[in-house]
C-alpha cells in the first residue's frame, strides 16, 4: 500500500490539512539565507531538515550539519552526491532548498529534478535566461514542483491586496509605483564581507546585482498583486556609492499590459530605510498601498471615502485565503519569517500533492514556480539592454 | 559518561550557543496557546515536541496528539500519567509547558517539578496565591527551572529598553503608563466560544479576567522594563460591556518603588485595538514609548533633542544582548512568535544549564521566573482587595 | 437705521456667512497667548484688533501696541480706562479677549461685561469657582456674549468626532481616555522664566497649575466630544520633576454620568510629547480616537471591519458643520491657529448676532462658553478635594 | 522727511523685525487660490488687502471686493486700470499678488512691475518661456521685488531640511526622489468645475496641466531642498484617467548636476494621495525624507544610527532661520497656510527694504524669485520636448 499524505477528502480551498507526516527537506548551501529559510521551513511545521550539501569541504560540511542536528552520513560535500544517496534512501529527501550564490542554482536544480526530488530555489533563478528556460522545460518534462522563493507574495496582507484588485475593489488600474528600498550597502564593511563579496561579483553574480537581488522582487510583487504582465521598461542602472563592478541603484519607468505607466526602483544606498519594499497601485475606484517595513497594514483608499487601514486577522473584511496565511491572533504581529513558513506550507502541499498523484490549483497554493523566477530572470537580462542603449524601451517579457 | 548540552567553554554572555541535541519538550493542554506555543518552540530550533496530555479522553488526546506528529504511546489522558511515564523513559522529555485553564496549573506543575521535569507554565500563574507561593517553594527546594511565559519581556526591543533605562538614558524615572487595550471581546459570539468561556468563568480563570489575563501582561512588562517592583495600586474593576461574571476591563492609578506614580489600565472593549500593550516610562532626562503593535520600534525622547526611532537589527545603538535576540536582516520584520522563541531559547538553556549542573546569569538569561508569575497573582489579588474596599491603596508587593 | 451685521437672509445653519463689517477687537494682557489670539482673530477675518490694555505702565502700554499697529490713544494701561473709553467710542470696540494671568480674569471680565462689550476669557475662566459663578450670573443678566478658549473643541476632527458619536457610529459610550501629555517643564529654564513662572505661583495660578491649564482642556475635550456630563472623579496630583510650588502632573480615575468609566491625565514631563492631548472613546459598536499632534486624522474603528482615518476636507463622509470648519483644500494642513481661527469666527457671529437683536443656536455655534469655562475650574477644585482627601471619589459638576 | 519701513538697527539676521506700518496689498484674480493667498498675508500681519482686480465685469468686480472689505473705489475691472490708479495714490498698494490663470500672469506682471509695484505672482510664471525670461529681464532693469508662490519652500522644516544638507549632514548626495501625488482628478465633477476646467485648457494652463501645476512644485522643492540644479530629465506624459486635453499624470527621470540620478513623478489620480508631496534626498552619511502631509516632521536617518524625527520648534537641533518661521510653541501644529505666511512675510520684509534703498540677503528672505518661476517654466517646456521625442533625455537648465 502506497503512503498517501493528503486527507483523502481534500478540496482544494479552505485551510490547509496537516499531511500524514512531516515532509523531509534538505539543504544546498550553507549561508545565512539558508539558516532563515529552514527556520521557516520548521516554523511552517510540514518539513522537518533532513540532509545537506553544506561545504565542498567534507570536514566543514560535517560541522556545519551539526548546526541543523543532521546525521553525519546525510551531510554531502557535493549536490550531485546529495541528490544521489538521497533518492536511493527509503527515507529519503521529499525536496531540496537551494541557496548557493546564484551561479550554482541552475546546476543544483537541475540535478535533483533529474533525481526526482522537488526543488525550491533561491531567486534570481539563474544569471542565463537559457538556463531559466531550461528549468521551465525540465520542470514541465519530469512533473515535478519548482518552487522560487520570492517570500512577499506570501505575506497575508500581499494575498488580500491581489484578491481585492481582482474583485474590482480599486477599479481599472492606471498605475503602478513599486520600489525596494534599503540601506546597508552604505557600509563599507559589510559590502567587503566574505558572505555579500559574491553579490557584486559578476561571474557570480551574474549581469546585474541590485537589480537581479531585490529589483526582481519589485517585479514579482508588482506582477502577483495587480494579476497584470510587466511588459516594456525603460531603465537605467547607476553606481551611485563606493566604485563597484555591479549597480547599486536601478530606476525605471515601466509599462504593464503594453500600455499602463508605473515606476520601478531599487536601491541599496537609501539610508533610512531598511527594508522599503513598497507598492501603489492606483486605479479608476481606488488605491492599495503596502509597505514591507509594516507588512500587516495593508492601506486601502476608495475615492471619496475615509482611508481603511486593513489588518491580519482581522476578521470581516479579510478574504478566506488570507486568513489560512495568518497563525495568530488579530494584534500580535507576524513577519517576514511567518511569511516565509506560508510558501513552505503550501510548497509542502504542492509536494504532497504530487507524490499523491494530484493536481492542485493554483488559486490555493499561490507560491511564485519556476515561470515567475525566469520571468525575473527575463527582467534583469531586459533592464540591462534598456540601460546599455541609454535608455530605450525594451520589452521584458519571456517569450518562450 | 554524562551526556553534555552546553558546549564546555561557554562564557554565560554572548549569543547562545546550540545545544549538543535539541531538547524535548511535552505539552499539557491542547488549546489555541499551546499551538502558538509550540510553534514557538519549534522555531527556536532547541526543541521538538515528543509527549502530550491534550484530552482527559484518551481517543481524543490521540487525535489531537497526530496534529503534533506524536507518537500514540505518548499521547496521555492525564498530566500525572505523562510526568510518571515521560520521567521513566531513557528519551523522556527535558521539560513540559503548561496551557491548561488557569485553575489547572498548580497541580500539572507541582506533578512534573517533582517528577524532575522542568516547567514553563502560562499566565497567571494560578488562581490563588498560596499556590503560586507553594509552586516557587517547590522550584527552590527541588531546583528545576521553572519559566512563565510572559512573552512581552523577549522582544528585542523590550530588551533594548530595559538596558537603556538601566544606563540612565531616560535619567531618574518619575513616572510609568502601561496599558494593554485590546477588542475583541465585542464580539458576543466569541466571548460564549468554548474555548473563551472559561476564562469568564470564577471556577477557572479565578476572581479577574481581565486583570489576571491581560493586566498582569501589563504589570510585568512594566517592572521589566523599569527594574522598579510596583508597590501599590488603587484599583477599579468595570464589567463595561455585556452583563458576565468577571470584569472586562480595570483601571489603576500605581505607584512604583513606594512614591513614583503612575497608571495601568487593560479592557477588552476597545475598538480598534487589538495588541495595544504600550508601555511609556519618563525620567528626567528623557522617555520611552512602545507598543505592541509595532514591537519593532523603540521611541526615544532624550529631553531637547529630536525623537529617535530605533529598530531592532539597526547596529551601533542597539545593546549586545539585544542583537542576540533577533533572527533577521535589518528591515524584515520579526513579531510575537519570533518573542516567543526567544522565551524558549533562553529556557532551553537554563535547562540543558541545569542538567550539566550549572547557573545560568539572569542577565544573560533574562526569561521569567516562577517569582514573575507569583507576583502576577499578588497584583490580581490586590486589584480585587482595592476595588472591593471601594478604590483604597492596597500594597500589591508580594511578601514571602 | 442700525447698522445691521449679519444678512437678513440668514439661515443659522450651513456656511458662516462674512459679516458687514470687519468686528473690532480689544486685548487685555499682552502676554504670548494674546499674540497666538490676535493672529487668530485676523486669521478668521471677522476682527481687527483696535485696542489694548497690554501694561500696567503707560510707557510699556503705548510700546506693545506698537507691535499691533494700534492707535496711541487706544493703548490702555488698565482694563477699567479701556473699558470706559471704549464703550464710549462709536468706533469702540466690539469685544475683548482676556488673556492675563488666570487672578484677574474676573475682574477683567466683570468690567467689560458691565460696559457692554462681549469677552472671550482664557481659560481657567478664574481661580475661584464663586467668581466663575458670578461671571455666569452676569452674562445671563446682561446678556452679553461670552466665550472661553478652550480652543480643541474647534478642531474639523473633533466636530467631526462630536457629530459622529451623537449618530451613534461608535454605539454606547462604555469607556472615555483623555491625557494631555508635554514635556516643556523638563527644562528648568523655561520654568523660571518671566512668562512661565506665575503659571507656578499659588497667588496667580490658583490651587492648581497642570490641572487648571492643561487638564481642563482634557475635561472640556472629553465632554464636548462624547455630550456626556464628567461627574465624579479620584484625584492624585504630583510633583514628579523639580520641587515647585504646584503640581505639575495630575492622574484622576473619572465617571461620566455618574457610571461610565474613564481616565484622565495631564503632565508637562512626559519626554517627547509636545502636544499629546489625546482622547479615545470606546462604545459598544466602535470607538475613535485622535491625537493633537495629527489634528487632522480623526481615527474610526467599527467593531469587526478595517480601522479608517478620517481626514478633514476629504467629502463624502464628513459632516457639514465640519466642511465649514476649514479653510483649505484637502491634503493641505491645518493647525492650531485654524482651529482658533473657527472659534474666532463663531464668536463674532454671536457677537454680531446679539447686536442684531438675535439668537444663534448652540449646534450652529459651537464655541464655549462661560458655563465651560466655570465647569472647568469645578474640576480643577474637585481635583484638589480628592487629592486632599488622599484619593476620594469627589463629584465634579458644577451645580447652580 | 522719508517713510522708513524697517529699524533703523536691523541687521539681515535673526527674527523678523516688525515694520513702521502693515504694507497695503492688491489682489488680481478672484478664484480660490486668492483666498488662500489673502488668508496667509493676512496671518503673516506685514499686509492689509486694499484693493483688487477680481472681476471684468465692474459689478461683480465691487460684489467680490466686499468680500475683502475693500472700498468700492478701489474695486476695479481690469489689472491695467488697478496699475495706474494705485500707482497714482498715496496710499496705494505696496505690492500685488496676481493669481489669474497662467496665460494672464505675464501681463498682469508687466504692468505692475513697469508701475513700480512689487510682484508676487502664482506659479507656473508664465505658459511661454520667452515671457518668463522677459519678466526677469524686467525685474533686473526695474529693480523691483518679484516673488513666486512656490509656497513648498517656506515651511519651517523644508527650511531645517536645507540647511542640514548644506551644512553635510546627509555627506554628498548620489539620489533624489520627489513626487507629488494627488487623487483629486478622480471626480469627474470637480474635472469639469468651472474654477478647475481652465487647468485642463491648454489655450489657458499652456501645453501642460499637472507637470505645470504640481510637477514644478517638486522640481522647485527638490532643488531648493539640495542646492543643486536639475540639468537632465527624460519624461513621459501620461491621460491615466479620463480622456483630456493635458496630462494628469507625469514620470520622470532625472539629473542633478549633470550626473546625480532622481526621479520625479506628479499625479492626480493616486487614491488617498491629497496632498503627497514628498521628497527624499539620500547621502553617503545619510538622508531626509519630508511629506508634505505630514509637513511639521522631518526624518533624517544618518546612517548607523538610529533615525531621528526632527519637529518644528522642538529647540536644540534646529537652525536659527527655522525657529523664526515658526509662530507657535512645540506640540501647537502649523499648517500650509503658516507656510505661505512665511512666504509673505519675507516677501514684506524684501519689498520694505526696496523702499528702504537696501540689499536684502538671500540666505535671511529665502522666499522664491522670478528667476524660480522661470526655471519652472523651461522644466515644463523640457518636460514636453523630452515626451514627444518619446523619451529621450533634454537638458531642462534655464539658460539665459
Amino acid at each position: 500500500m502506497t503512503e498517501k499524505l493528503l486527507p483523502s477528502d481534500l478540496t482544494f480551498s479552505g485551510p490547509f490539512p496537516r499531511l500524514s507526516r512531516r515532509l523531509r527537506l534538505g539543504i544546498v548551501g550553507g549561508g545565512r539565507i539558508s539558516v532563515t529559510q529552514s527556520t521557516a521551513a520548521r516554523l511552517s511545521d510540514y518539513w522537518e531538515i533532513k540532509a545537506g550539501a553544506l561545504s565542498s569541504d567534507p570536514v566543514k560540511a560535517k560541522a556545519k550539519g551539526q548546526q541543523w542536528y543532521l546525521d553525519d552520513d546525510r551531510c554531502y560535500s557535493s549536490f550531485e552526491e546529495m541528490a544521489n544517496k538521497e533518492s536511493e534512501r527509503d527515507d529519503g529527501i521529499d525536496a531540496v532548498m537551494i541557496t548557493t550564490p546564484n551561479h550554482l542554482h541552475f546546476d543544483a536544480a537541475k540535478v535533483f529534478l533529474e533525481a526526482g526530488i522537488d526543488v525550491l530555489c533561491d531567486k534570481p533563478l539563474t544569471n542565463e535566461i537559457d538556463q531559466a528556460v531550461e528549468l521551465i522545460r525540465l520542470t514541465q518534462q519530469t512533473g515535478m514542483v519548482f518552487g522560487v522563493s520570492f517570500v512577499n507574495t506570501a505575506f497575508p496582507m500581499i494575498r488580500q491586496a491581489k484578491a481585492m484588485v481582482e474583485r474590482g475593489d480599486i477599479g481599472k488600474i492606471n498605475q503602478v509605483h513599486v520600489e525596494f528600498m534599503q540601506d546597508w550597502m552604505m557600509n563599507e564593511d559589510i559590502s567587503q564581507a566574505e558572505h555579500v563579496k559574491w553579490r557584486l561579483d559578476p561571474k557570480k553574480s551574474g549581469s546585474t546585482s541590485c537589480t537581479g537581488d531585490i529589483g526582481t522582487h519589485a517585479q514579482n510583487l508588482a506582477t502577483f498583486v495587480t494579476g497584470l504582465p510587466m511588459t516594456d521598461i525603460l531603465a537605467q542602472m547607476h553606481v551611485c556609492g563606493a566604485p563597484k563592478a555591479l549597480e547599486d541603484t536601478v530606476i525605471m519607468m515601466t509599462k504593464y499590459d503594453n500600455a499602463i505607466p508605473g515606476t520601478l526602483m531599487a536601491t541599496r544606498l537609501a539610508s533610512g530605510n531598511r527594508g522599503g519594499l513598497r507598492l501603489r497601485v492606483y486605479g479608476d475606484k481606488g488605491g492599495i498601498e503596502w509597505d514591507m517595513e509594516y507588512p500587516e497594514r495593508l492601506k486601502y483608499s476608495k475615492f471619496g471615502e475615509a482611508d481603511r487601514v486593513l489588518t491580519r486577522g482581522q476578521g470581516g473584511e479579510l478574504f478566506p485565503q488570507v486568513e489560512r496565511s495568518t497563525r495568530l491572533a488579530r494584534g500580535f504581529s507576524e513577519g517576514v519569517l511567518e511569511a516565509w513558513a506560508n510558501l513552505y506550507t503550501e510548497f509542502a502541499l504542492a509536494v504532497a500533492a504530487r507524490k499523491d498523484g494530484l493536481e492542485t490549483p493554483h488559486d490555493w497554493l499561490q507560491f511564485p514556480r519556476v515561470e515567475s523566477g525566469a520571468a525575473g530572470v527575463r527582467f534583469s537580462d531586459a533592464t540591462v539592454e534598456s540601460h546599455q542603449q541609454g535608455g530605450q524601451w525594451v520589452n521584458c517579457e519571456l517569450k518562450l
